[in-house]
């Protein structure tokens, strides 16, 4: 930590910095330089709250040279961690996984239909929202615990594992119950109350990046993951808010790599949510396997047109299939080995 | 609702859409045009889901005139809407209140001092946070139902009615019990499990703007409260995320006579958090009320330096003092009647 | 300067990076953590380009405490500058202006008419564009010249001074020709060849902040004009681009206590490109004053249905009327003195 | 255009509006719905402007069907356009280029010594600044006249043709003396003065986006060349501004295919802005090629750690050699014949 001091500082003010850096337990290093002084502060072990700091006089502002997380953090587990779905391998390493399925379970006949599609076309896991968060209240909420049963229902018939989203602290052991991997949307990432609770099961996560959240904040929010005692944590960027409104969101790609660099966790990137338009998946679907993605979550639908939510970004089957061809190109491009 | 085709579109592809239109039991109105045609919806109560439309061949976007919320909208509920918090009443036409207290509670002493003190000042409510979100797991995360006893005991002590955060749905009923005015943090904006649960209790709710959500979603999100029968909502900007650092978030101040056209509900800014810089809360303070805030949130801490949580932007007592003054006296000058 | 090294930085990375700050003519200050180490640069005056050690093997990254800009810093300049326009005066402890006219100036009968009427109002300054930056090409791009002289012709008629915007460092010396303040639009705020030009004028700038311009990159835009010897220069806020919109852009009025601040120059705030939208000017011009800024700038139309540009965002004359009336109370209230 | 009449707007307001369309020489086709009316205006040849109808009273917003730019549009001029650079062509079918170089031109030995090396991993052109646009007027600003002679030596004396950036309208002629393709900074994006003086001119033109640009506005920008004449333009994404800081910019790949779409410019990718981190240039640079770019502007300096600009996000020559063995790869994989 480095607390820069104003340029008018006396140096009544600095050695009042000192002392409460030596109450706080930690040694204080004066960096006096032309125009203001600065003060390192030696021995901390992590993270520290600023707040006592900024409020003594003559203090500008305080600089943090240690993250909000550590647990997550590549720098003290520099070895990969590779996430196992029900057998499916998901990290460094592994062969990226193509996660398909479509946004919401609307009936029997959708969901094990699309599963069979989408696990003969190549797809590894099935994707389907049983509990939907939607803008307003006056639209389509999910099928709730009946879509838990179809969607798992599928799982078994196609022999994919199930990915879906659970939404509140009070639903993570039913949907436990059904699902492979559990996904926090996107609204939910700094839902720490339910961070907390799927830290302590033993089914790995799927946590994804919230709208206008940092990658620090993002990692922060896994840390409460794993700070409970689940190491099995799958990042997902699914984009993010910006002014631009031409694509439903900005897909923020070059986190891919920046992630691979700052934590052990594997990366994964959704284009369906991140763009929001039907003919940018396919191109944003490979450019994720080449910046380096652990996997693409791909929303299909038998009948995009006819979808309850989410249709415009939706692949129909034969776009499906032909992604699938291209990816399996690329991925053997990339020197992947098939399973 | 307006489809807008594209300039490639053939006759069949807007005969479809206008066949689509009159399956979901609307009326379809074509309006050609020298480049593209669009078509019209008529017939539809409210917002309607377009995503069978855009799945159409030639169908460009599809134009929303329809908002997502209905009952937070003035359009169909002129008469402005007044929230009783426990005796006190905010919105059009009452004297604006100021809701002050910590941060955090951290202390019976802490609390009730700080309680009496800004009843002394002439604060309306107490504010104070039990429960805390952080983006870390490693930092002070409140003291829980301790800090909902804790402050409950200064609102009596003090005789001001008290608001705290409320972050999961199964908390509701215990925060209820202890709180006037039950606070949705901007992380959990559109945490839609707990906003329903809010929509079920008999008291009055204080929703803060998501830091990324735009006024549409932030009354969709009151929407949800509303739906389920509670209308005792207060709004709540508190700065959104913006590129800018300069400031801890961007204090969209402009809300508040823009919400103020769009709803009925009472609408509060918070300086603190938006700016997250002591010297910046009273200016914005003054400003907000001259905006036509029905209420301003305003942190104050006994010992700013010692706060476990937000201390820079925390007002001295000496300072809330001072700006209380001010209040008064801009208040005054507003031509609102004393209480 | 501060720079943290890699938690895997070895001691000879360290001492590498000491050597790199002693060859650029400065001290090394190390400040061994627990987890990493971090360096201390002292003795550098002001900014320094960081680019060189950001290369060496083990920096993670390089903390700036200087600013890139001085000459516009109340760090080195603590007095208040006034801006002195025509006769007007701009600044700290000078009752704040009221700058007030259309967005483009489109006839002899349009401008003459409304300087007349805002000088009878109360305004302080005409404003009135003669060269108009518009997205697309096939839209009306002003008067130019025409413009200029017909704008000048208002001011003496009414004998306001008066603002107009300058798009290219050659037409400088024209634009100097007809105004008394030269305004720099928020798309040219880093027209740097432009910024120069004015900064070797005699007449004062006042500079808008780009719509995605960071205060820093502001205050830096201004350092530009000071630096080649002008120091009249009035700063304005005009609102920045974010993810919101509801309006138009998102009215930063925090920045103007902040500016104040930092800087020794005045700033202002237009309340009228930040929101667009007319309803929301006047609360926004209260608020303004009320915020500590120095000045406003408002669009007045005498028929704002018909305006070629901006018509939704101006006010009509009895609206101007009516803003002016509240405008002159609350600065009275606000403990200015009459002129 | 589409006018959406407010709940509570009259018959008469309606009528007023219909006669308003009528006097701009269009026909008004009012749609009746159960909320509100909305009228389309039909008979429009392009963009209008709607200040005159949003200032009638009833009227709630205004929707604009068409875009304001048509020459760009792929709507209209449906064949890709070629860019010939000197011989090297760029666009739709042809093998994507790579345009390599410094961020400034510092000496000769820089630059021919970069030019050659380049050349010989690879690239097709050679970039380098000699007017650098720097945040603060106390940085190095480029060798100006100096640095256009080097870097046309540098092209000579290496067989490629140059890149550099053109400030102001007045320096075009200098710069197109030198340059065999004329670049438009972010910064400078809206300068609209400096895009007609190059839609004036016979070279070509790689027009940056600005970094709050939204791809309509983009568009819009490349409108005012293609408006004067000029319609060699390449459009090229440099990373947007967003609230995300562990990257210098957000990359917005998903603009690669949608502008492919919009219009029938080629769109080039420049990953060392987007990101400012060396190791993320690599990976993004084939993520760009496989999302559709047709070319890529790469940062490469022979000491990145003396560079006197952005060295941070400069590759080494060794770095680029191993960059442009897997862009050959690539390249080939995703069949493109070599030339």
């Amino acid at each position: 930590m480095l607390i820069v001091m104003n340029h008018t500082a006396t140096q009544a003010d600095i050695e009042a910095v000192n002392q409460a850096v030596a109450e706080m337990g930690f040694s204080a290093a004066p960096i006096p330089g032309s125009e203001r002084t600065a003060i390192g502060v030696l021995g901390n072990q992590g993270y520290v709250d600023d707040s006592k700091i900024l409020e003594l006089p003559g203090v500008q502002r305080v600089i943090h040279v240690s993250k909000p997380y550590k647990l997550v953090s590549r720098d003290f587990h520099p070895e990969d961690t590779i996430v196992d779905v029900a057998g499916v391998r998901v990290g460094q390493g592994c062969r990226p996984v193509v996660v398909a399925g479509p946004c919401a379970v609307e009936s029997e006949e959708q969901i094990v239909r699309t599963a069979l599609f989408v696990k003969k076309a190549g797809a590894d896991m099935l994707r389907g929202g049983a509990f939907k968060p939607r803008t307003g209240p006056h639209t389509f909420q999910g099928l709730r615990e009946e879509g838990l049963e179809l969607l798992a229902l599928a799982g078994r018939e196609s022999g994919l594992p199930v990915v879906t989203e659970v939404m509140s602290p009070d639903s993570v052991g039913l949907v436990a119950d059904y699902a492979d991997l559990l996904q926090v949307g996107a609204r939910n990432m700094q839902n720490f109350d339910l961070l907390r609770e799927l830290g302590r099961i033993r089914k790995p996560v799927l946590l994804k990046r919230g709208m206008s959240a940092t990658v620090e904040e993002f990692l922060a929010a896994a840390e409460y993951i794993l700070a409970e005692g689940n190491e099995q944590v799958i990042l997902c960027e699914r984009g993010i808010r910006t002014f631009e409104t031409a694509t439903r969101n900005t897909l923020d790609l070059a986190v891919a790599p920046l992630i691979r660099e700052l934590s052990h966790l594997p990366v994964m990137i959704d284009p369906s949510h991140a763009t929001g338009k039907r003919s940018l998946v396919p191109p944003m679907t490979l450019a994720a396997l080449v910046a380096g993605a652990h996997g693409v979550l791909v929303e299909v639908h038998p009948e995009p047109e006819k979808a309850l939510s989410d249709g415009p970004q939706s692949l129909t089957f034969q776009g499906f299939e032909r992604l699938m061809a291209d990816v399996r190109r690329m991925t053997d491009f990339l020197g992947f080995a098939r399973e």
